[in-house]
């Protein structure tokens, strides 16, 4: 199949996933990645210095290949070819009282990593309803992938899931390079909650390495987490599907297993018995699985899944249980 | 169902993991843990003092409740339950030469995680084809665990595998403890076999840290390494198993995301550029699964099941292939 790539690509946030996706970007762009982000100052710093100063900034991109703005129009205007980056809780606040800018026929790939609060959805389901894209026109991005990792051009593998197979093909081919391979999926909503999930499992992680549980149980825990995530995306959305592969486990793996994750620090601070509030307020940043676990409880009131760890993660962050006795309690459930 | 537990149960092995399953029966035995070690001094200190001062030598044992022995057919005859915990590298030494010992009529778990090497056998193998033990007698003691944990009284879960239901759960119910959660399983082989290649896997994840590739890689690496077990464990013996579950994706968690793990380490010091030999000599030991995996090719050429990995990491420690080559060439093969 012959791939028609766009000559530019739009790509939307200025946070440190973005910037590695731009860094990607530029690789294999033939004119350029006109990047949005909302800081005047900061957008004018990168188009003369060319590089993020506050995320990866040891990233020096081509001055040929990028423009940035804060103007969402032009931005939007550049291609209809569009990356969304933002993160989750700040996307509806992006495009608020600016009308649907032209969305509804663009082509739509989601790197977020998170459920839009309001919506209690995930972003393709807003892009969906918000703007009216088919969802044939929307797409996700997933890991294994650390940001930091793509600056470090330490060997990655993306997954781009969208029920048009070609659209995947396409975003695919615009990332492949000599340090990021790629698939393809037609898998959209599962590979986007199942994104979703990890972060919540990695606030559980988080919570049970600080109440010094050791190695083997977090084993155990992770194992568990695969299965509720297996349980939970096939009943939200029943297709055929293998939860080991690297867009669901690999990325349960990575975000778990990492001492650099935000949401398993958020979760190892919970478990050392500072509050919430005050572990939001130390680390500076919401866990984007804070976010995440109320909403897919929330969703679960229809579904009705089993999911003891979710469920142990919502009430420790929501009905201030001892995370002690909350995990204490779910050790019971895991097998 | 009512349990009828052993009185005694008799323990092979002088290690960490043995010592570890002693201090976890201490627990629950109404007699006595009978213990062999090669050793006869140590076997002596070890009943003086309580305390095996080579391996977890922080676990103080009930002196009530051990006897320690380098007498084999003592140590058998004290029960018809045995727990197998030598090195497989050692096990047919253990029993060479010794007749049957009548080991037919015994109920044998093992908690051995390798390959005996002269019969490219797992163990239940064996101990079925070397002393006619039947299959239904023969069961097998899974992670994820780590010895030093079972020390540390941290939480941890076995799997207690036998195609007979009821040994199962009796050999579970010896270890179920404050710090020890116990399930039972009928996929002895499956089990047995995938406390085998985990440790080639944690190999694989060494040498590719010691090349230098970061964690997006080895959360690729991990959930296709998952893949391989599946694939490799249905071929072997089809039957239904989750390899989701702590028996087999926890346990190749806890080994292969380990620093302590002795085959991760083997692995790193070859990505890093020591020979097989050399890095042999300077870790003192040998890992597992450097006998695990020529033993698993040996047995795919029967089944002929693709296992990359498995391959490449033969290749590197028996074939002299270059680690940063064939890992290079493996990466094409991973999605």
């Amino acid at each position: 199949m012959e791939l028609k790539q766009p000559k530019n690509i739009a790509v939307i946030g200025g946070g440190s996933w973005a910037t590695a996706i731009v860094k990607m970007l530029c690789n294999n762009i033939e004119g350029k990645v006109f990047w949005w982000m909302r800081n005047a100052d900061k957008a004018n710093y990168i188009n003369k210095y060319h590089h993020n100063p506050r995320y990866l900034s040891s990233i020096q991109f081509d001055k040929e290949k990028i423009h940035v703005s804060n103007d969402l129009e032009e931005v939007l205007d550049s291609s209809d070819w569009i990356v969304m980056g933002t993160p989750a809780a700040f996307l509806s606040d992006v495009f608020e009282g600016k009308g649907s800018l032209g969305l509804e026929n663009k082509i739509i790939f989601s790197a977020i990593k998170g459920i839009v609060p309001e919506y209690h959805a995930i972003p393709a389901r807003y892009f969906h309803k918000q703007f009216g894209t088919p969802y044939e026109n929307i797409g996700i991005i997933c890991g294994p992938c650390h940001a930091e990792e793509v600056a470090l051009e330490r060997l990655s593998y993306l997954t781009f899931a969208c029920q048009t197979e070609e659209n995947a093909a396409i975003m695919a081919s615009l990332f492949e390079c000599r340090y990021i391979k790629v698939s393809t999926s037609d898998d959209l909503f599962g590979t986007e909650l199942s994104a979703v999930l990890k972060n919540v499992y990695a606030i559980a992680a988080g919570i049970c390495h600080g109440l010094g549980y050791g190695d083997n149980f977090q084993a155990v825990l992770i194992a568990n987490a695969i299965q509720e995530i297996e349980k939970f995306v096939d009943a939200v959305n029943p297709i055929h599907r293998d939860v080991k592969s690297s867009a669901y486990l690999g990325d349960l793996l990575v975000t778990a297993y990492s001492q650099f994750s935000r949401n398993r620090t958020f979760g190892s601070m919970v478990g050392k018995g500072y509050s919430v509030k005050s572990a939001q307020f130390e680390m500076n940043m919401t866990a984007e699985g804070y976010y995440a676990v109320k909403s897919i409880i929330e969703i679960n009131k229809k579904f009705n899944v089993e999911i003891p760890i979710a469920e142990a993660v919502y009430r420790i962050l929501y009905e201030k249980i001892s995370p002690a006795i909350e995990m204490r309690i779910l050790t019971d459930k895991l097998t």
